[in-house]
């Protein structure tokens, strides 16, 4: 291949760099980075004629680096490649990123797409989280500790009065937010409309005993083209966050509405689906780059996440790495992370070491499941983040804590 | 569990069946089950009074099958289990379908869905091809042969002039339609709209001479909320079909497409990034859900899929059932498939056995490399199916065809 396509630096702004895992033949390793670099952005580069070749130069892909990670069968390797496709073969949407990056890619056997490194000039042209850890600490009047987040238990069936009294149990706890079960698309009983206004004179209610106003995530349904004017629509009645299933939208859809100046409201960013991406170590997409990278990039500005404490979870080294997307300094805001499943108020010291205090406390069962109901279920994570801040043990704050002694009797406590 | 909310039979149309296939502990494989059906959908059963189960039972979800199918590491198993959704729970998006179905599951550890089955009723909720089969051969006007697709060689970086050119060669053997790069976003040197302007033109021109007029698919790209507009526009212009990358953008994008009546050009569908779905035989979603089922569903009339005649393939099984996902009678018009990759000339008589007459012929290598060029290309394979058509075997039609007899003695001939 001729030189003058390798031309560049390693922090070159005209390139994107894909980085594959991937198992292939040792002996024809090389040939294979190279068609993937040719291949998938200007087709052929050794017939084309001199003149031709000055002409798309500034489209061809190159490799970056080929590794070698493992033997496999005789013959045969796991290696690293890294690709650089030109950012000027792109336009500013998912589709394109991904069609260019993994597209035919995808389908051509055991490989997976491990890192995505964006130069900062397309990486502003995505439209990033509106509000991000400072707007949503804002919005809701949060300051110097996590958010706490309840979740809704099923909806489905309920009426709408059965429904604003799971509202108003757990906003009796105090909680931030409460985050629609994500399976919630039934409207026969109440429509999204209907929950934001009946939610919120709840939380009024509450909020006049407990002087905390809660506010509530509103699972975003519906067909795309009339997702913008419903989340309009569903900010201006009093929604205070839209819950957004974006894998099972499309990333453009999120930013989509990310984009859209009048949608005045946080976005929570809902990870259903996204396991079939990248629940394969060999095939598929890294859980970092799906949850953490593509999601800060598309605008949410609180992303739920399994956590490393629940039943299944990503592993340490792929949850720093989805972390690190959301908190690195960049040209976009921070995003809040939510680690959810197997959340319950005794784990709150190690998730202060985790996590430190921009975070989001997920809990369902954790809240639900406490044995003096989904209000003592909220108390107890206060109290827990209370004893945290003021340096106590948890054993000892809840000496005179009864919601809090009632969580660690039946959950346990890490110290 | 109570009975009552197994009540129902095979084909109760109140639910959405899942098959899924997955690893986990042979003594607790029942509960995981009874877990999913129940978890994924009310909730809880079993600590309900009553009058609650009689009120949600019709949202619960129930168990139809569990089959070991594999002995796995001690005390495990592989098996496949069926899960009952009730349609209730769902609206009409694939968010609301692929989030109920594999939302939360997919996150779960192994497991890969592997067969959804949807009542009629749910089927009519969405849109369907608006073409199909029959309304892209009347589109077209091609009538009891396949028909020809051409791909563009890599465009990224070339001006108009030399698109129109390529066009010009294309269109030049004849071929009904000529499809874009799916990889070719950047419009520097000509937008989309241009692009259907100036190749409309030379479609036009060349049909002067060779009785034919050549549709040029234009590769839909942009922000979803611009995509029906430009949708209108390019058809309004004179494309002849729309290429969407269907995975990359979001099966419910496709389906705001199919939706909108004022769009009236048939659809044809990338199954670019499919792979990260499907490829993986333990994890995701199965190759003929996502490239058949959803395809269909969402309104694709044209749907392209990795052939069993490159290198790399779907598998027997997986195409079979992929291909009865496109055409099996049912409430949507039927589905022209493509099969791409690993296409040539001498290929015909064996495509024809595959796949009959209903089928598109989608070359990019096997027109653009044929020795005489791209216009040679197309005729190779008009030549091929002339003699297919009238019982001729390849090799004595190209005594006098000189396209095919270059083509086989490029590629060869299956007979």
């Amino acid at each position: 291949m001729d030189d003058t396509i390798h031309a560049g630096t390693d922090t070159d702004s005209r390139y994107v760099v894909a980085t594959y895992r991937l198992r292939d033949r040792a002996d024809t390793l090389e040939a294979r980075a190279e068609g993937i670099a040719i291949g998938l952005t200007i087709g052929t580069w050794t017939d084309l004629p001199n003149a031709r070749k000055a002409q798309v130069a500034a489209h061809c892909g190159r490799v970056e680096g080929i590794r070698v990670i493992d033997e496999a069968a005789p013959g045969g390797v796991i290696a690293e490649i890294d690709i650089a496709y030109p950012v000027a073969n792109l336009d500013t949407t998912f589709a394109s990123l991904l069609t260019t990056v993994f597209g035919k890619l995808s389908m051509d056997g055991e490989i997976r797409l491990q890192r995505l490194h964006l130069p900062e000039d397309l990486e502003r042209a995505y439209p990033g989280p509106k509000f991000g850890v400072s707007g949503v600490r804002e919005r809701f009047g949060v300051y110097g500790r996590p958010l706490v987040m309840s979740i809704f238990k099923a909806c489905a069936g309920l009426t709408l009065d059965e429904l604003v009294d799971q509202f108003g149990e757990q906003a009796a706890g105090g909680v931030d937010l409460v985050k629609d079960d994500e399976i919630f698309f039934s409207e026969v009983h109440a429509s999204a409309a209907e929950r934001v206004v009946a939610y919120r004179e709840k939380a009024r209610e509450v909020a006049a005993q407990t002087g905390r106003e809660t506010a509530y995530a509103v699972n975003l349904t519906g067909p795309v083209h009339q997702l913008r004017d419903k989340a309009k629509r569903l900010a201006e009645l009093g929604a205070g966050a839209l819950l957004v299933n974006v894998v099972a939208y499309g990333f453009d859809v999120l930013a989509d509405l990310a984009r859209d100046p009048d949608i005045s409201v946080p976005i929570l960013a809902h990870p259903a689906v996204s396991g079939a991406l990248y629940g394969s170590p060999n095939y598929g997409i890294a859980a970092d780059i799906v949850l953490g990278q593509l999601m800060r990039l598309a605008g949410a500005d609180m992303g739920i996440f399994p956590s490393m404490y629940g039943s299944v979870t990503l592993g340490g080294e792929a949850t720093e790495q989805l972390l690190a997307h959301l908190r690195k300094d960049g040209v976009h805001r921070k995003v809040l992370p939510a680690p959810s499943a197997g959340i319950y108020p005794g784990l709150v010291p190690q998730l202060y070491r985790d996590f430190g205090i921009d975070l989001i406390l997920n809990a369902g069962g954790g809240i639900h499941g406490h044995p003096g109901g989904a209000s003592m279920g909220g108390q107890a994570f206060f109290d827990a983040i209370s004893a945290v801040q003021q340096g106590q043990s948890l054993q000892a704050a809840a000496v005179d804590k009864p919601a809090l002694a009632a969580a660690i009797a039946k959950w346990g406590a890490r110290a």
